[in-house]
């Protein structure tokens, strides 16, 4: 284990968070808020710590595949623990356990939250609260690559690492650029929304916010009732294109980008899991909207425009609400739970098992069904015309297993604090899928505040090993890793 | 497709099935019940119309594997079909539905009900009733091919479309043979635990239908409390014992029973998938007692009686009750939810997903993190020393999909017909996983009656499709079955 590239990378990575916070530090002292101080003090220790850690272990460069595990779960942790710093230190969340909470939540783009008065929250720290979300939602390690001037060897290992999805995609050969261009068409893609909603009549600081959120599939918001306060059917409409937008594979945006128009539609349809991700969209807004007509009486209209955005919200695991969607019935209840784990696109900044998955899944099922009949005959499950192999297979059911094991374990720890069964399951499948809302006490219109601080650090382990999609932090337990070689 | 095999099979099928009503016909003569009539008729007419049938279609035999999915389907359902008839001919239950609904929960060792008052029942219902679980347990199919003159050919195919577990094992060349040993050793067992009953002071007739459904893991009982009705520690003993001993692989039995003493011991221990099973019923125990010596305030002794006995039921998924374990922890709770799922042995009657495949996945799931070290080595997973290729582990991913599938697509139709999500759930897990009791309103101290007709059809098929693992049922929707050749 080459511990001088860790913390070399680490220095970076937490410089890079802290420096991160100018933005909310200028719309503190333009909003003449208090919390400048807490923010400048961050960001100026953090940045200065962190380069200085660089500095000191400049030079290290050499990385293996085991040191890019390591080193992107600790980023993580590191960053999380830069962004929890302003709220814990300004007072705002009085406990170190809530504000690590709401950073983890941030960065991991869950979205469940501890605050029960979010319009509380001074101007500054409530945007860089929806702002690490944003930098959560395509990576920070990502990011990293992108902007840092650091190893060109074990860059794939970190990439890999971070990307969500069973197969990342190189757009190109090197795989800084690769970061780059999906940072750029992130950033391309997001002044888009912000002037989509200033155009609606949102004001800047609003539009900031919930453009951060939207992109990232976070759903964290400043306002209570979140995207609902503003009861405007033209933004409804811009954050549910937004919301299915973030949920697409970035490569596909950038080839859409870089095409010219009809080639770049053409480059999303003929992508399997866009077209899954489209069908599971429509099905399932269809079939909300059909109980909603029965049940809650909705215009036509009124009932397109509260269940896109709901089934959208959902699925892409971002978790903004408009319509009180508790009073809808069961079935649509049920619908929206499931989508909470079918989740976004691989290469999205969507929860979830991604769809991809799904896809592949059904495929192979299919084949064992026809492989009982011929038992002697190969069945090849293709994806995109390309044959998927047994490994892709078998690497799917493995995170399949560890999924169900962490979470029964977790449900467990969460029953033993005193949770009855539906608000520990809900809490646990909320956070590993990066959800934000869950079940029972902890649903859309509660908060996760009243967990007991115990089941808020397992809450916490949750979302990081969701957001990394198991297997980065998890081969941390294998003897292997820390076997020297 | 050979349908003339397909129905000289089915009239074998229905005669076995009617001839088994003679125990029930002799207890309700016996008693001096009103139910003798209507025993003795469908016993008559379902013995006479399926040997005229198998009479109509004599000397077909010839059958592929396509043939044995359709026989083992409609067999089972036609058994049903027969085994209902009694229920509703003599207007104890009153529906078709709910009649067809028990028989299926009988047949397939679930043993969810639709009875509100089960003492109500006349004596030879009630048998029948517990005696059509017995049957269940072990096979239909494999009982007919045990005991009757039938097909040298197709036996495996049917053998292994009914047979629970992903790989069962022949025990000798000859498939006829191999059902021979299977129910011998069965009877053994039932036999033993007859007497074991009776020593413990049990009448006959309640230690015939209580033996009945321990063996089947089924769960029915004569008594309304179930086996808490007897109030007894040795009773409560003994049938934990043969709970435990049903959810085992009975090829291990076999092979128990034919070794001397100290080997027969060690066949056991050197299964590693009684190894898993056995230390999940000790771990859960323990769990579940320390949770009730806190929570509940037991003595040790009692303590260990009441929560071996619960943890035993539930995990073989035979449902039976002694405490009333809903005034339990949640924790407590939780470990037995996580139980149903997991089930017995493959080869045992015992429910869920079988200790096999979580024994397998598990050795997979950490194969796999292992790989992210070595992209390049070859891992392989073993069980019993014998290493298991990747089609046995795809062909487990297929049946996981298919579980989850079916699970979301029968809750939503049940959420459908406005029941909550809670019970939608409960009742489709209980029965698909073949355990009876559910949650929320089909809990272990509710019934099924309450749910809307078409919802018992859907649990009905779910009862199905779990007693035959998915497959066997699913495969009848592949347009390949249906092609001509």
């Amino acid at each position: 284990m080459n511990l001088r590239v860790i913390g070399r990378i680490l220095g970076l990575l937490v410089a890079a968070t802290s420096a991160a916070m100018l933005l909310p530090l200028l719309v503190s002292v333009f909003a003449g808020g208090s919390d400048w101080r807490v923010l400048a003090t961050v960001l100026a220790a953090g940045t200065g710590l962190g380069a200085l850690a660089a500095w000191a272990f400049r030079g290290a460069a050499e990385m293996q595949i085991r040191e890019g595990f390591v080193i992107v779960t600790l980023g993580w942790l590191a960053a999380t623990f830069v962004g929890c710093l302003p709220f814990y230190l300004s007072g705002a969340i009085p406990t170190f356990t809530d504000a690590f909470f709401e950073s983890m939540s941030g960065f991991t783009t869950t979205g469940a939250t501890i605050l029960t008065d979010i319009e509380a929250l001074p101007r500054g720290l409530a945007l860089w609260r929806c702002q690490i979300q944003w930098l959560g939602g395509m990576g920070i390690v990502v990011l990293s690559l992108a902007i840092l001037p650091i190893l060109g060897v074990g860059g794939m290992q970190l990439f890999q690492a971070e990307a969500p999805g069973p197969s990342p995609d190189r757009l190109t050969p090197r795989i800084k650029e690769t970061a780059q261009l999906l940072w750029g068409v992130y950033c391309i893609i997001s002044v888009a929304e912000i002037l989509a909603l200033l155009a609606c009549g949102m004001d800047l600081y609003d539009a900031l916010c919930h453009t951060f959120t939207t992109m990232a599939t976070g759903g964290f918001s400043p306002r209570a009732d979140s995207v609902g306060a503003f009861d405007s059917a033209r933004i409804d409409g811009v954050i549910t294109f937004f919301m299915f937008a973030a949920g697409v594979n970035f490569s596909l945006h950038f080839l859409a980008v870089r095409g010219r128009f009809t080639r770049g539609i053409r480059c999303y349809w003929r992508d399997a899991e866009f077209r899954t991700y489209l069908a599971v969209t429509l099905g399932a807004t269809a079939v909300v909207m059909l109980s909603n007509w029965r049940h809650v009486g909705y215009e036509f209209l009124e009932n397109l425009r509260f269940s896109s955005f709901q089934v959208v919200s959902i699925l892409t695991t971002t978790g903004f609400g408009t319509a009180d969607y508790e009073q809808w019935s069961y079935l649509a209840h049920f619908v929206l739970l499931t989508l909470m784990f079918i989740g976004g696109c691989a290469g999205s900044t969507g929860g979830g098992m991604k769809n991809v998955r799904l896809l592949l899944l059904s495929k192979h099922a299919w084949q064992e069904l026809r492989k009982l009949l011929h038992p002697r005959a190969v069945y090849v499950v293709r994806f995109n015309r390309q044959p998927v192999g047994p490994d892709i297979l078998t690497n799917i059911l493995g995170f399949f297993l560890l999924l169900m094991m962490v979470t029964v374990a977790s449900t467990m720890v969460m029953t033993a604090l005193g949770l009855d069964l539906v608000t520990a399951f809900g809490s646990v499948a909320a956070t590993l899928n990066n959800v934000g809302p869950g079940l029972g006490l902890v649903g859309p219109t509660d908060n996760f505040g009243h967990i007991p601080a115990l089941g808020k650090w397992v809450l916490v382990l949750c979302m990081l090993l969701g957001r990394l999609e198991l297997y980065t932090v998890l081969v941390l337990l294998t003897p292997e890793l820390w076997r020297r070689t």
